[in-house]
């Protein structure tokens, strides 16, 4: 990870909490708050592994500040990071509104020298992985990201754009490589060999960690997921879609963090959703009062997998059969009937590709969260580490049978009844 | 095909022969050359459609000079195509010569602003088409050129490089799409609807042309080939591979002419080579003085075409088995006797994925060239309207079986054994 210097441009500093007040005094924004600087409440939050953010609070309104430190903040200055990231976060977020308007915060100012992004406060909203492992269930959360997936994955695909246009964002996005190698290393790598960044709940799930070190399967499918990763410019992802990227009230959704995002393929985002809704699943275990108190949870949250794939595919679709602008599938060649019946078969199979992409990247996120170096607080915040071992060693299972078998699951049902199964397994663990 | 403005940066100039002989006066190759520069041989020779190419000739030695003009040589100023095209091609040029060397024109000089490249003049070779028009058999042909293929789409994979340096050359080629946009609209598009470009022998072909036209899965195959042009940056291709841009004695072979070069799927340029020497094989009939004359030549074609996919597939294998530095299946993965077996067998599924992309595309590749609007001199130059249409009716039939069948084709030798089986058939012909 050393080979990126810590580079900062001229100008750069790193901001706390009265260097912020003394930016925003100067620029249009302190209007917007209201009152005087010095009555502004500001506080930095920043609970992520690579970012400083700070809630900005005047009389009139408030806003979230985000800014890129050299380095990851996790690991602190000897894991450079570039600070280019919140240059893509921000060319990411502008296309986001653009495509699915209301589904992203508002930016308000952005400072590239400064790597800051100032956008919209969403103060009423909670981070999704938190509510989901309170059991709150979020009635819209299917429709709105099946519309941020398909509005934002149709649109920069060349079935929407001319070719020109595409191989534009392709040349944009090419150069946020520092973000897309964590990826290949943290998600697509290490969680299969012995790397000095793993780690799992131990003894527990040592024979499992093992097991996936010698799975020669497993590490073919996971080697041509990293290459499809690498070279596939398909669309512009997200890049790491999970629930902690997720912002939520019951009746407002709102996808932020996109500083991964690449053109890359499409199944990416949808697996990492997938994969983190599947995981809260098996996590519940360790979540509810009584055996089966969560159940009805349980039911909801499956029923959204479901749901998140089956809207997104056909929301997806219309917008495929409404679009005539791209130069993949040209409108001109299947005007006649056999050629649109053709070409709805044609879509058809398309789907089906990457739904098989979707779980494969669904299983591989999934794998990493529980092998690799950075874990969800869906699982990690459960004290009992045998019940917490249950429930990971439950995502390994699914996992690995998605990964590897992944043609044998040929609809979205089919994943939801394996959960199910899986989740009635008691896993073999090693005692202490 | 407008869209392109006409631009030249201050600077450039179009070359006439003293225009040549006066830069080559001021340059250190000058002395390369030898004598007095009033005593140099220049002539303009470029047959092909785009660039202007000039021959040098002093007393001590000589060199090609090739300038790119900001339009179409074949269509004029109407058609305006960028400068920069020369870069792509320096650049490619540069990189084939380090992963292929000697399988390349030797560079001696670029002028960027002239978008002028001055070469190594390969006096005694002569462009394969021709040769091969002509009933020459190279020998050393297959082994040359899937040497090029494999050493060249091999090193420029992540296979063989860092995502970092691979992302790079995405990067350093995504400006390249002026070029990608004619291969785009005139290979992938136009010669499967009505469009003005298009001519076929008429009225021989109308009855194919309006078949393919109307063939619908033929139109959903052609499109996923396109969309696999599109967004499929496996390796750096050449772009352009046909029997033009081979240049050959019986000993020593070269490509040339890389303007098209881009990352795009290592298919297109396998394929490339593969349309031409079938296309090639079906214009016999209009080449030999009685029937069945070139039958031993036939024969070697074939013979060709199995050995170029059969080699390639030998030395590509043999460079991955070799290679560690490529992220892609990573080694630290695969070193254990069941990882290296699993990653075998992987290295091989995968090879077989690239075979049926390289048919696709071959199919590609020969459909256009007999109803789109460039054609080949292999089929152009047979005078009789009725053996011509005879030969590239075949090769119709051919390509749209490989297109749409391809999973059928299991091997090269069941390519080879198609295309004997068709060149016996008499194809439906519609007579003046």
């Amino acid at each position: 990870m050393g080979a990126t210097k810590l580079y900062t441009p001229p100008g750069y500093r790193i901001l706390d909490v009265e260097g912020l007040r003394g930016l925003v005094s100067s620029l249009s924004l302190r209007s917007q708050l209201g009152g005087d600087p010095e009555s502004w409440d500001i506080v930095e939050v920043g609970d992520g592994n690579l970012n400083l953010v700070f809630l900005v609070k005047g009389p009139n309104s408030g806003f979230a500040a985000k800014q890129a430190l050299p380095y990851v903040r996790l690991v602190g200055d000897s894991w450079p990071l570039p600070l280019s990231r919140s240059h893509y976060e921000h060319a990411a977020l502008s296309r986001q509104a653009e495509h699915a308007p209301g589904l992203v915060p508002a930016i308000y100012h952005y400072d590239e020298t400064l790597a800051l992004i100032v956008m919209e406060l969403l103060d009423a909203h909670v981070i999704m992985r938190h509510g989901m492992i309170a059991g709150i269930v979020y009635p819209e959360f299917a429709d709105d990201i099946s519309t941020f997936l398909a509005a934002t994955l149709f649109n920069t695909s060349t079935l929407a754009m001319p070719a020109e246009d595409f191989k534009g964002l392709i040349e944009e996005f090419a150069g946020n490589t520092a973000l897309c190698k964590i990826t290949e290393d943290l998600i697509f790598t290490e969680p299969y060999m012995v790397a000095g960044n793993n780690r799992w709940t131990s003894p527990w799930l040592d024979g499992f960690a093992e097991m996936i070190r010698e799975d020669a399967d497993l590490k073919c499918a996971i080697s041509r997921l990293k290459l499809k990763f690498m070279g596939s410019p398909e669309a512009m992802i997200h890049g790491d879609l999970h629930t902690g990227s997720v912002m939520l009230t019951p009746e407002d959704t709102r996808f932020i963090d996109p500083e991964f995002a690449f053109m890359g393929p499409m199944g990416f985002d949808i697996g990492a959703i997938v994969a983190n809704l599947l995981l809260n699943y098996f996590s519940q275990i360790g979540h509810e009062e009584t055996a089966g108190a969560r159940d009805g949870y349980r039911t909801w949250i499956l029923e959204t997998v479901e749901a998140v794939w089956t809207l997104f595919r056909c929301k997806f679709l219309d917008r495929w059969e409404a679009c005539e602008s791209g130069d993949g599938y040209p409108a001109a060649l299947f005007g006649d009937p056999f050629g649109s019946a053709a070409l709805a078969r044609e879509r058809g199979a398309f789907l089906d590709r990457l739904f098989q992409d979707t779980l494969g990247f669904a299983a591989a996120k999934m794998i990493r969260r529980i092998l690799g170096i950075a874990h969800n607080i869906d699982l990690e915040c459960i004290e009992d580490a045998e019940i917490r071992a249950t429930a990971e060693a439950r995502s390994l299972m699914l996992a690995r049978d998605l990964m590897v078998n992944t043609e044998c699951y040929r609809d979205i049902q089919a994943v939801s009844a394996a959960a199910r199964r899986i989740n009635g397994l008691a896993p073999a663990l090693r005692r202490p």
